[in-house]
């Protein structure tokens, strides 16, 4: 089944201790596109600028991506500059040109308010609800960060009542519930609307609390951390492309979309951007899933 | 097949977001026996002052522990006094009385000497050597802290080569190898001796550095932790002693091992001190490990 993405493309300029990459391919809508692409159709909903390449257009429609809600504006594409830690866990905003993403409104072409898989990527909580209000998705992921739940969290509230499952890290966990133990915080995320959490932990793992228990994947133990940039976006690609490809998204399906989610996020740390990411193929992503399974398994 | 395991018992005194313990039993060797004594029999090599009551002879007596080696010197037992962040992750050490494991020097007694696994709890390295010279066991584990890696990094080296397992937590793994990923940290520590690394990651679970491979153990989702104080030896009891009970100490062992020393952890993690950890059975025990294998299955 068809999956439909609406979120930033962007231009991403990123120091890492292992090194600097300018003006690379990047934005939530690009990363999640991409990983998801490895199990379903996508449909790409977003804007860019008029400075946005032919050769970043031609990669996302070589991996099968529906380009016919990626708006052209005028003006300069979105961009953020950020540098990481030595940690790589965390980093610093350096700078965000908001550009073309300042007036965006999504606007959903029919192919892409029929697919039957919604992913909200991490824009503003009222974009979110206008993409709601477009579709009719059986199914809807959400995605969101710090600054939604500190400066619209009434709006955010608004879309929690409508998605099925938040993806969301241990930290901004704390922020939205107030609890510092995930147990308790999913359990109150539950109550905001969502039936399925996905807290990811980074290095860690993540935890999904599904309506059948709680399900611990580990992280891939990798050795270079290049760029992490764009993991989370990645993960979400994974998690929903497996659903999407799945029979019924029940809990065997969703503890395997963790996992898939997963696998994918840890090739796009391998290298810059999604230059990991775009590629590989279905049979390395297989690969690592079997490579998961040895790791977890005793 | 028998476990002779060499460490402190002391009074902790701790403070908790949870609340407060007074002068409860403590110390590395009282938590491992306690965990060790459900899967072998253990036998206690360590020192207590002559204000050390009956009661808590009682306890370890009541769980097959052999105290033969727990020598009963004047003066007072050692004492620790510790306070817990809000995270329960990171504690501050308020005051360390050695007291009579000041001039602590391990006496095994015959039973001890031949017991086939043996476990040097954290101690300072010169006299763990000390327990090596006097031991001739099969299956050697190892616990040590930041401070002996600190001010007592060359006798650490020697043990070190005489040990088959060394349990580490992920700082420790940065400081005594300088190494932050801890795949790479692991096989530096392996150069310098232990065929296999176990890195502990509190709340996030542990890492298994086999000669088979990499294994990852979720933690137990906690609800309510209480005190996590003796959670640490609490794993290696029940890793050595799921390993002491088993056939061979091969790869599915070790995996298994460490998912009981998990276990065991965690049942620690639930009242102060040993309160919990005191009061279970092996039926808890394999109940909560069935609850593992659900947690990390996919």
């Amino acid at each position: 089944m068809s999956i439909t993405v609406v979120g930033s493309v962007a231009f991403d300029t990123v120091e890492t201790p292992a090194g600097r990459n300018d003006e690379g391919l990047g934005g939530a809508a690009t990363f999640f596109s991409l990983a998801a692409s490895n199990f379903a159709p996508v449909n790409l909903v977003g804007v860019v600028g008029e400075d946005f390449p032919d050769r970043h257009v031609a990669l996302l429609e070589s991996k099968g991506i529906n380009l016919e809600g990626l708006e052209r504006a005028p003006g300069r594409t979105f961009r953020w500059t950020g540098k990481y830690h030595e940690n790589m866990n965390d980093r610093d905003t350096i700078e965000t040109q908001l550009n073309v993403f300042e007036h965006f409104h999504p606007k959903l072409p029919e192919s892409a308010k029929d697919a039957p898989f919604l992913f909200l990527g991490n824009i503003h909580p009222s974009l979110q609800l206008e993409v709601l209000e477009q579709a009719h998705p059986r199914f809807t992921g959400l995605d969101t960060m710090n600054l939604w739940i500190n400066i619209a969290l009434d709006d955010l509230k608004q879309v929690l009542k409508r998605v099925d499952v938040l993806i969301i890290n241990d930290s901004e966990v704390a922020l939205l519930t107030g609890e510092t133990n995930l147990v308790k915080g999913a359990r109150e995320i539950k109550k905001l609307g969502p039936r399925i959490v996905v807290v990811k932990k980074g290095e860690h793992g993540c935890l999904l609390f599904s309506e059948s228990g709680i399900f611990s994947a580990p992280a891939y133990p990798l050795e270079e951390v290049v760029d992490p940039t764009g993991a989370g976006d990645t993960f979400a690609g994974g998690f929903i492309g497996h659903l999407a490809k799945s029979e019924k998204p029940d809990d065997a399906a969703l503890r395997r979309a963790v996992v898939y989610g997963s696998v994918a996020a840890s090739f796009t740390c391998e290298k810059f951007g999604p230059d990991r990411l775009s590629e590989i193929t279905r049979a390395d992503i297989d690969k690592r899933f079997a490579e998961f399974q040895r790791l977890a398994s005793f």
